[in-house]
């Protein structure tokens, strides 16, 4: 396995960046294929990236006073069936158990989708009164839902989530709640992720199934397309009529709680990749890094000075960061492809050559750019490359984003830049008929009603679509999707 | 929800053990039971508990180069079906998916009750040369058995937890790397979470379906049962020569990879409960403890000084501590009783009176013992009082485990001791004809072959059975077992 080889194994992504992708994630230590169809193992270095992510929004969570909890990953039948929406929405990908051992069950249990229902449940029987609302909780767990094209942490028939669940008193707070998650999400994303967003709420036939409202961040790939990176749903009393969730108030009178449901996926691992990455694979961002900084002992059995340092360095920059030391005999040109095939934001390469001058050679992820640096100013600049790092990243994804979102008046100017693979802004309908009808003719689909009216056409009266007499509602963003 | 109430809710242990241990976990915001039978929602309390031993352990195995990774839920019958014993052991608890949505799958999937041969599958394709060796993997997820009878935390269908697998080239080195998980356990077991354990091998009744040998940890609870607390399995070549396991070794020679299992589960929360409870409900051991010190505002609305002191506490000691801040307008009982319940190991009352002379109250949970404490020296003494809480619970259990283990070498003795419930230690000729006679005979079931000779009965001759003609092989621990 060296730096040779493994590079061939990565397609361009200019030649076929669907290949490119595929081609990344197989590489890095991050997945292998599961057994069965579509289903996907999380090697260390993506498990790594997960588990940095959860440790991160735990952190903001229990800021907001969020309580984690496990709620169990069968629902039987008759619970999932008593809202009728949420049910037609999901039942076609449900994985069913009907047996155990060579015992069929008297009822049916799905595998979980997402946990509404089961929340539902435990809301119903832990709530009495106004007194216990706000009631806020979020759990990790996995879910199934069985899609019929998969694609490595985008759309997996298994994968890793948090859902948040929440029951309010109150429909006021409980939208602002809805809210403040989808910008909570945003923020996490530009602040560790590095991936900027364009906040929004769905349309009606892009919303969630069971939800009064859907709010989403949708970030930019590399290609132009877009992620569905997070979502925030209003679930208004959807569910806690059917669930008969009740609470009194404080006038002593029944009601129905207000509900609303959010949650990030291990899809933000596909975000990373596709937003950050290059020809050579994955380019992790610092402050999510499972790694920040590899340490690599060139020569390490020919020189002692050489391990000595290494070592020291080791421990003096693992007091502030994520530090890995590699001190094999691996050949330096197979320990620095390691190192970026992996992704890990900064390399600090330690030679015999540089060492006589105490100096360490310092390379970047991003920029590839080297820097000899002496020993004494190493932890500073670490410090100060893995901000510029993260903030390089930021603002390359966000000159993307800006420069590849236009606004169009015109449907013909819409499908040419769709066609392009822009995110293309315009004013529209919003009925399912004319989405349904983009679709078709452009392979675009509404990613979301921008928050903030970042993009605002010209022309404000008349929906996209020509023919089209239901007049304008909103402006709205369409792209190409995963 | 007042003190008098929520105590009158838990029955004591010394009138019915069973009922005691069910009363503590529906309060102290544990757990409540799902929607199908056996099924088991983690509260927050609870899950926090959880996550606390997933935070230590992942920081010993980091320290030992364990390298977490996510395996899929669902198992291929086909896959499943390559190691006989295996599937024979598991098959009666499997949970089966046949069908997604309403059509019927070409091929049955179980839902995972362990992961040996998802890890098979994934080492025989990622190792290829003693190069790749040992490779040493973990990972924290949900599996699911069919037990018919469910005990929460200690025999539920759905349970988390984390379990490891490893391959090596080298059967000596497998077999170490087999104890030596062992011996973590039972040292994270004391070092955390206060519990003392017997370490030990498995008779071959006993043991994992499809290993070569089981290593356990056996537990004592407050009424005498045994609770196998965490294992470690030495599989030998029995996964890899089916599942195709193969590596070059140095002489360049093809060979079968030498493995090893080994997990700890949710039933430690259990553990933790029957271990150190009483008739107030949970005790959370200090260093696992979500929240280690409540501090509780008394009469909060009514003196500015207290929640002004109360809110410095809170920050000063949240710089070493895992601190939770109470101020509510309950009244005092409540909250005093409310964080008994949730088994925090300190609380600090801060009053109006105390505060007159810059003092406040610090009650332990184990011994209830309060002392009046100067505002100055609170911090010092809450880590000292942890740290005591910590050996005190500790040695609390130790003393009972030795006073309650019991050596015998007369079949009639052997059958007094279990009747009182205690750990007997007996000659044993450890086939399973004998083992079972016993269980019928006593209810008893043997814990394991202890590693250390703590218990050695004078006369060794024979097995504890008049009839057996046998003859002794080990001193074997039975006890009535969870």
């Amino acid at each position: 396995m060296t730096n040779k080889k493994e590079l061939d194994k990565i397609t361009p992504m200019e030649v076929d960046f669907a290949k490119w992708y595929t081609d990344v994630v197989k590489n890095g230590n991050l997945i292998a294929y599961g057994p069965t169809k579509g289903s996907l193992i999380f090697k260390p270095n993506s498990y790594g990236i997960w588990e940095m992510i959860q440790k991160e929004l735990n952190s903001i969570f229990k800021s907001k006073g969020i309580q984690n909890v496990y709620m169990p990953l069968l629902i039987p039948e008759s619970l999932f069936a008593l809202e009728k929406e949420h049910i037609a929405g999901f039942n076609p990908e449900l994985a069913t158990v009907t047996h155990v051992g060579n015992k069929e069950l008297s009822e049916k249990l799905y595998i979980r989708p997402t946990s509404e229902v089961l929340f539902a449940d435990l809301f119903k029987k832990s709530i009495n009164s106004y007194n216990d609302l706000p009631m806020i909780y979020n759990q990790w767990a996995n879910v199934l839902r069985w899609e019929k094209t998969t694609n490595p942490f985008l759309r997996s028939r298994e994968f890793l989530w948090q859902e948040g669940h929440t029951s309010h008193s109150d429909p006021t707070e409980a939208r602002r709640f809805t809210r403040e998650m989808i910008n909570t999400y945003a923020k996490f994303l530009k602040n560790f992720l590095a991936i900027p967003t364009i906040v929004g709420r769905k349309t009606p036939r892009e919303k969630f199934a069971g939800a009064c409202s859907t709010y989403t961040i949708e970030a930019m790939m590399k290609d132009g397309k877009a992620l569905q990176s997070g979502t925030s749903h209003y679930l208004a009393q959807n569910f806690s009529k059917p669930y008969e969730i009740k609470f009194k108030n404080k006038e002593n009178k029944e009601d129905f709680v207000y509900q609303t449901s959010w949650g990030v996926t291990t899809r933000l691992i596909g975000a990373l990749i596709m937003t950050h990455g290059d020809n050579r694979g994955i380019i992790i961002p610092p402050r999510i890094a499972p790694t920040q900084v590899d340490i690599l002992e060139l020569f390490a059995n020919k020189d002692e000075k050489v391990s000595k340092v290494a070592k020291k360095l080791f421990i003096d920059l693992g007091r502030k960061f994520r530090v890995n030391l590699d001190s094999s005999e691996k050949n330096p040109g197979f320990k620095a492809s390691n190192s970026e095939i992996q992704g890990v934001p900064l390399r600090i390469e330690i030679g015999p050559r540089d060492l006589q001058e105490n100096k360490v050679t310092i390379v970047r992820r991003d920029t590839l750019e080297k820097e000899l640096v002496d020993l004494k100013d190493v932890k500073d600049r670490v410090g100060i490359l893995l901000e510029d790092i993260h903030n390089n990243l930021y603002e390359s994804a966000k000159e993307r984003l800006k420069n590849r979102t236009v606004s169009v008046n015109d449907y013909d100017d819409f499908k040419k830049e769709i066609e392009k693979s822009n995110f293309v802004v315009a004013p529209f309908c919003c009925s399912d008929e004319a989405e349904e009808r983009i679709k078709e003719e452009t392979g675009a689909t509404a990613r979301c009603i921008p928050i903030k009216d970042l993009f605002k056409p010209e022309n404000q009266e008349s929906c996209i679509i020509p023919e089209c007499k239901n007049g304008t509602k909103r402006y709205v963003v369409f792209a190409k999707a995963y």
